[in-house]
């Protein structure tokens, strides 16, 4: 048995309000716990999207109703929110730009729409920016050029690596996460595990899985890279065997023990995964401690993953069938026993929001 | 009469070799000299591109023969070249990277490929980008992890001169350029002057022509443009006029004029074109004294721009027809005069490479 911290994962969708058939608090606060995660910071591209103290109330009376961990929500920045996103900092996970993929209230087409959020968003709570590519090296100077910090969400290719490298010891305030399925899959399918069940749409996934270059350059560069989250995005699979399948998969439930098995072939290691599934984003984001908060897992399960098995509503995952080696025996969140053997063992409504 | 130091043009398309039916050295430099340019800074997007010892030479070669005013030759940035690219240095304008529309050996389509140029190009040339948006801040996020000077080529957008504004102020070594295209016209082909004979492919150009908002913020921060450039790329009025026009505006022989106009209703001074046409472009492409080398302007002399009062060789302009304010009448170079009252007086091969 190896006993772990409440791992944090920084990145969520959780699909409230607006997308409950895929996701709810109850549900994915569930999958979180029975992933080793006992905080999630939820991300604001709900339906109606999160971005001003309405939106957010949504959000948290919802959350606070059916959480079962804990939890902070982010505020999305939209090109007419700056001042009222920073008057809600206090309240929010941090601020979310979605700098490529944009739509709706959240739309920030044009870099001068970035400005004011970068000038008025409290420095000691982090901006995180969907960015790939140039406009990840575009969020990166802003963060220079205000002198804030920038946390660019789930990095996935060798010129991004390679640039926060570079920032960074520069002394640029940047940081960044990277997702298990950037780290385990290629873009073709072919990777670490069996692919054969992943049709054209469940592959649907922004950033878009990588080349076999790109994932090695993560891997040799885990150093560079601050956190693991999962980007927990689900879709039900008839959405994702639609014609039109939205891009997204479920990550909570398969993290951790994708990473244990990276562990277990050496080629990570446990004060690796603390670093960046605890201490990392702990620091990040500004996150309070969690007492008598830990995680048990036995590192030498060896077992299949199975969506019949997952917490998570939208009833599939990427890693059917993949075998793994490290399975989450039990979580206790402040002080109680949370999760256990595969149950989940609090109310909902126990997960508390760590920014009230 | 006005007397102006000779001008520097740090932005040229002389289409040599390659495409000497557009221009070529001969006609391009005595546009030059006609617009009051004594220096003509020529970039190597050519056929073939200037991208190495051999390719150089080939331009320089034609150059020496040809060139009736003085010169440059910018070395372009491709996927393998940056060792040699940086060992023309001292014989080069600068390096020139094509970060947006990328062909043929100059293509740097991955940011892991802008690396090894910033990494290795000596500081005291200019790396000169052609970046748009979020391509730009690339480059200029790329300045301040190199700690060496970037100037952006042909800004045209209100985002582009407000980050550059940002960044200046915090002290990452980044200039710029605006053409006077950029300056008088709009994408509605509305604007200053009379557009009327301008057809859709004539108007085609990169950046494309902006919006009255972009044109007016450029207007309102002048004082962050340190370089008027002409990005004088001639096309044939065929060409233009074809079913797949290529973009590009001739411009040497218009700047001038079109800026002495703007300055008669005061909305540019004398000592502001100077700096942008002279004091700026020498200091940031590390350009030599011209001794008993100055321009005469006759600056109330009131004229129709007229294509076939133009030295180049593409016989159009986009401001055919526009009354202009302000017009060159005498050029010195070097001691000799070398255009006055429309003729041009030094024979092809009378200018220098000014890196020789």
């Amino acid at each position: 048995m190896i006993k772990l911290p409440g791992l944090i994962d920084p990145h969520v969708h959780m699909r409230e309000p607006g997308a409950t058939h895929k996701e709810d608090f109850d549900s994915g606060t569930s999958a979180a716990l029975a992933g080793g995660f006992t905080i999630v910071l939820t991300m604001p591209n709900t339906k109606p999207p999160i971005f001003d103290a309405e939106t957010l109330d949504m959000a948290l009376d919802a959350a606070s109703l059916k959480a079962r961990c804990d939890y902070a929500q982010f505020v999305g920045a939209g090109p007419n929110n700056a001042e009222k996103a920073a008057s809600l900092a206090d309240k929010a996970a941090g601020l979310k730009m979605y700098l490529d993929s944009t739509f709706g209230e959240l739309r920030l087409d044009d870099m001068t729409l970035w400005q004011p959020h970068f000038e008025k968003y409290p420095k000691q709570y982090p901006i995180v920016a969907h960015s790939e590519s140039r406009s990840m090296a575009a969020a990166i100077l802003f963060a220079a050029i205000y002198d804030r910090p920038v946390h660019i969400a789930h990095i996935s290719l060798k010129e991004e690596v390679q640039i926060i490298k570079a920032a960074k010891e520069r002394g640029i305030k940047v940081t960044c996460e990277v997702c298990p399925h950037h780290l385990f899959l290629y873009e073709d399918l072919t990777g670490f595990g069996n692919l054969s069940g992943l049709t054209a749409g469940r592959k649907e996934v922004r950033p878009r899985l990588a080349e076999k270059e790109d994932v090695d350059t993560l891997w040799a560069n885990l150093n560079v890279i601050d956190c693991f989250a999962t980007d927990h995005a689900p879709h039900t699979i008839e959405e994702k065997d639609s014609d039109n399948p939205p891009p997204g998969f479920p990550g909570l439930e398969t993290a951790l023990p994708l990473l244990l098995t990276a562990v277990s072939e050496s080629r990570l290691t446990i004060p690796d995964l603390i670093e960046k599934m605890y201490t990392n984003p702990k620091k990040i984001f500004n996150l309070p401690d969690q007492p008598e908060t830990w995680v048990e897992v036995d590192e030498n399960a060896i077992y299949e993953i199975k969506a019949e098995d997952q917490f998570t509503r939208c009833n599939w995952t990427p890693f059917e069938s993949w075998q793994v080696k490290g399975k989450v025996r039990k979580v206790v969140l402040r002080g109680e026993t949370a999760f256990e053997d595969g149950k989940i063992l609090v109310n909902a409504g126990y997960g508390k929001n760590i920014r009230s």
